[in-house]
């Protein structure tokens, strides 16, 4: 019997269809190298191929837009929004709008040519994190934006591009994104019943329950959601609470690169390197204005959401307006905790 | 300059990037036919290779499951929900979720081998149109339905599988979508303030202002949407307030059959014949019940979403958390106006 289950933090039911379950071999994976690759831009040497970086890891006594970095982050080359300007919010009848104001950045994790983050060393991964900081941290200074969106698009069919060079991507935005406002609401709505952070509640759950934990190690678990949208898609939760990512210490964020490695591992692993996307939710920015989230501090708790995009079965929310995972989390859960990675 | 649209509905912000704008044959279309095809359950004489029929349109005189009709429904041969059983709401510790009771039914549109609905005649669209409106009058008596979606999932990219003959889906649930609730609530929102529907005020405005209009015909209007999600995306509305599909006359039944063709065909000329869904977005049943939805048949009003699946650039949303845009809604009406179709 196929299940309902409802997500308990944004009240939306998926339909979780046990019964055509199948192994991850039986799904029409698009592996990432099915596409030409095209020359890439980001790679040590190519500096002239990007705009200038806004920010950078480097040895010492290397110059800017030279040789000499390990992480380096510059503008999109193809952005989403524009830094320059003002936004301008007006009507049009009925419509509102405003121009496009934001930033787009992205992050090139390494110097070298390596296309997964799953390939990097726990001590690049974390390299990352602290550049996700503190760019976050800047971006939070003007005061146009409201929101800074990290996210990775890995491999072709999850908008990761024809270029096989590990990046992520960090969008400023003048707006809460929708699915930012219905986690902090939901999450409110449950601090306001039960006087307790429901994903806090859902880390104990988890570890409990055991049979959707993958890894409990250090301080972070990575579980597949009860009520998963996607196949084999991954939760990374810190046990300790806080809202805001950018608030993890130094430890965590140790703790943290060696976690992300270890699920983008078995991913790559256990599900025959699929494309993935990966995206940091966190409180926004300036919540003193938010009204309902005044209590934000102790309702919502940050974490990684974790995609891997297994063609054709994630599409089916696109029909059916309705997210129909075709692999129990159980399953999943169960599949990943088995993978041996080195 | 990129624009930030909200969606007047749900208050979704949409990046609307027009300096990236591309034209249609600046996508990676995959064509529908670009995967192998696989024998044909749903052609005449094949009868023996579905479920048993829920519902006919036949010539008099043949018998159920035999050749014979112009169309046919049964029960889908992986259904993602079951019709026999109880709902057995219960909790999980902090989880919510119910047995996975429901119906899910496949409308095949022609006894032909015939795969994109574009190419079925007026009449046998408008067949299609009303064997909709019985089925959901049929599933509406079932106590545990709350919801009938209808859609359509055409090519293998947007979730049609590797059959090439036209049908649509149908499947009943016992619960509401979070995306019709979302409607609900937002269309309420705006009519307790204006008092007024928000979509004729919709459809007012977009006749008026003319540069999303694709076709006004025979009390419909097709648009594309001002905030888009996805590039040529198009919205078929009614021009007579009506929150039930199911409730349209033997006219607008006709014409709407006239409109779909005509949105259909623009879009295999204009978009060399890519995948695409639509879903037919109506009230729920039961809405006695629904609270704040007490002034829906006021408020709320039916309508079709048609979204083209065009490769990469409609996954945007996965990897950002935010839709994204390429295709400026005025560029995308404009190209889809100008196409002629016979």
């Amino acid at each position: 019997m196929p299940e309902l289950r409802k997500d308990p933090i944004v009240g939306r039911w998926v339909i979780v269809a046990t019964e055509r379950s199948k192994r991850p071999d039986n799904f029409s994976l698009v592996p990432v190298e099915s596409m030409p690759e095209k020359p890439c831009p980001f790679c040590e040497g190519q500096e002239s191929q990007t705009p200038n970086e806004i920010y950078a890891v480097r040895s010492p006594g290397t110059a800017k837009n030279s040789p000499g970095w390990q992480l380096r982050v510059v503008p999109s080359l193809t952005p989403f929004l524009r830094i320059e300007g003002e936004l301008d919010r007006r009507g049009k009848g009925m419509y509102d709008l405003m121009n496009g104001i934001g930033a787009h950045e992205i992050v090139v994790e390494t110097n070298q040519h390596i296309g997964n983050m799953a390939d990097l060393s726990e001590e690049q991964i974390k390299r990352v994190i602290t550049c996700y900081i503190e760019r976050i941290n800047d971006l939070e200074k003007d005061k146009r934006f409201k929101y800074v969106l990290v996210f990775k698009n890995y491999g072709w069919s999850a908008g990761g591009g024809r270029v096989r060079h590990a990046r992520s991507q960090i969008i400023a935005t003048p707006v809460n994104p929708k699915r930012v406002k219905e986690e902090l609401v939901g999450a409110h709505r449950y601090y306001e019943y039960h006087e307790r952070c429901i994903f806090c509640d859902l880390v104990k759950q988890e570890i409990q329950q055991k049979d959707r934990l993958i890894i409990d190690l250090d301080g972070f678990i990575a579980v597949v959601p009860f009520a998963s949208r996607f196949p084999f898609e991954v939760w990374i939760l810190p046990k300790r609470h806080s809202c805001d990512f950018v608030n993890i210490n130094e430890e965590e964020r140790v703790n943290l690169a060696k976690m992300l490695k270890q699920v983008l591992q078995r991913i790559k692993v256990g599900l025959n390197d699929p494309p993935y996307n990966y995206i940091i939710h966190t409180a926004p920015f300036r919540r003193a204005k938010l009204g309902y989230w005044k209590t934000i501090n102790e309702d919502y708790h940050w974490h990684i959401e974790i995609t891997p995009r297994l063609t054709r079965v994630a599409g089916f929310e696109w029909g059916t307006g309705f997210y129909i995972c075709p692999v129990a989390p159980e399953a999943a859960a169960k599949f990943l905790r088995e993978i041996t990675v080195t």
